[in-house]
């Protein structure tokens, strides 16, 4: 059995505890640019402006905090240290709103601070940088167990309709299934305006082994009409416990499209966010509708035009077949059953 | 009462006798670049370039048989000048197999050719001029009264999602309700891979008063889900008898949304086609997929993704509220009444 390869997105954003480095998802594959942060700010920055998405922001985040330690390190007692960090942490939060997992990777790291109140200032890097490893295995292993229980729905020989860029999961997912021996084949949605389908998707699976076809936004009833699907998978930015699945925009009509022709919609997801019980507890973002009047930096519509680019939709759960998560799969309606469920990475909390 | 706007490409095609100058709808509205013809096969590659679409074909097929007809002029006898011209259509006919214009306005002025069997060449040069014209204003007079039938099938105010680009159709819509005086918002799809979308209809709504929002082609559904959609107008380049209606690729997906959400369908072409009792009767044009991975010629997927391009998809009559044309409008199991309706158009025909 050959190894399973690792795909370049899987490892994009480097840290030798002075700098955090971020592969610029912008540009990826067409040039192999990686943008340096020195401090929180600067990261917080790179995330704002799309540096990095989907788990990017989570290593990025939790790295920035091992910044701010450092820079903490310099205050003169643990109280004003403890503070700053919070101050980092908060601000990488205001980042964006959508996804989770900036807000808990950064509590989880804000919780070991706080388990050490009188710590001295410089031994809090310490306890902030084992804190980040800490958040990166559980996010990896996580996603390796959501992407098991998302391969094994999947008959052998599925032609899997992906939607923007599921990163790890989808990574996950893929790894599972050729360490099965599982065929597949994937068609990718483009994925305006950012192309994340056709550049990261696309380059991701290439680099795996497969040949993906891309689809522009508008095609996917087509080849769901035309019998070129058999399942639908994309990541979820937040999954709420009565069953919205957010996700990038146009998940909504791919799954009401899947559900008029009968195709089954997976959703992957770490977990169900119990912070959010209905979708009106998720904040979607709303980007600068300029960047969909672009492609790749160049205009695309006419002057005339204005733009809008709500980053994510809401698809309600009657166009949800399940959700892969780290603890098995569930139905959209039983998604409280995930916070009883025997926890896998148990040992890793 | 201030006079109607005309928009640049309600004429898109120049004819002076010697040559045809089609304005470059590839670059349009960013350059206004028109490509000089001075045969049937420079007008039938810039055809099948997409040089000019959706009507400026049927305008250049036409005109590009009066350039046959002056080669014509200089065969020996009737019968070969008739031959020639027969074969200049079939040339013209062959460039785009799914919309029915530039078939039915080639038949129209073989048709006029043929009732002069015995011509001298020379002479069938002004008689296929005249059909060529006759056809033109038929197309024109006919897009304007669907467009007017269409206006009033949208309430005042009424917030008008387009896919694609309607060309004649929409100028004759929006023209009939600016003479009424009817308030209308537009928000238009994108329509990659070409954006005809982003620039075709957006320009030409701005250039006609308006100020259109322009969507990805992920967000139609958003959009409806939004409260932001009172009804869909988009054209059909083919409407068969049992009420498929085969437009842009993507049409179908918008089609599918708007049923879920309970938004209106109207579809706009000047008549079903007679001779398309059913959807297995339209051949569906399956452009280079290449096309699929570029925006305005730059490349925008990694290099390991393969395209595919339907230029259409087949909208199901179950998703269509109803057809406008130029006798009315219709619901899509009742279009054979199209075909004893009174014809408004009569005395051009």
């Amino acid at each position: 059995v050959s190894a399973v390869p690792v795909p370049t997105l899987a490892n994009s954003v480097r840290f030798d505890g002075d700098v955090v480095e971020i592969l610029d998802r912008r540009v990826f594959p067409f040039e192999r640019r990686w943008v340096t942060c020195r401090t929180v700010e600067d990261v917080a920055v790179a995330i704002e402006q799309m540096v990095t998405q989907s788990s990017g922001p989570l290593f990025a985040a939790t790295a920035g905090l091992v910044l701010a330690a450092h820079d903490a390190a310099t205050t003169p007692d643990a109280a004003s240290a403890r503070a700053r960090l919070h101050q980092a942490g908060a601000r990488l939060v205001r980042t964006r709103p959508t996804n989770n997992h900036i807000r808990d990777g950064v509590a989880g790291v804000l919780a070991a601070v706080d388990t050490h109140p009188d710590a001295d200032p410089a031994r809090l890097v310490d306890v902030v940088t084992a804190a980040a490893l800490a958040q990166e295995t559980h996010y990896r292993r996580s996603s390796d167990e959501l992407g098991r229980h998302a391969a094994a729905l999947l008959p052998e020989g599925a032609r899997v309709l992906t939607h923007c860029w599921a990163d790890l999961y989808l990574v996950g997912l893929v790894s599972a299934a050729l360490r099965d021996g599982k065929r597949l084949e994937f068609l990718c949605t483009e994925t305006r305006p950012y192309l994340q389908g056709a550049r990261l998707t696309a380059e991701t699976l290439g680099e795996m082994g497969f040949t993906p076809t891309v689809l522009t936004d508008n095609m996917p009833a087509w080849a769901m009409q035309q019998g070129m699907v058999d399942a639908v998978v994309t990541a979820a930015d937040r999954v709420t416990m009565d069953g919205h699945v957010v996700n990038k925009v146009g998940t909504l009509q791919i799954a009401v499209s899947a559900h008029a022709f009968g195709i089954p919609f997976h959703a992957l997801v770490q977990s169900p966010d119990p912070q959010a019980p209905s979708i009106s507890d998720v904040v979607i973002e709303q980007r600068d509708g300029d960047e969909s009047l672009h492609a790749l930096g160049m205009r695309t519509a006419s002057t005339y035009a204005v733009g809008v680019y709500p980053a994510f939709d809401a698809t309600p759960p009657r166009y949800v077949t399940d959700v892969a998560t780290d603890r098995g799969v569930f139905a959209p309606d039983r998604l409280a059953d995930y916070l009883t469920a025997p926890d896998p990475l148990q040992e890793l909390t």
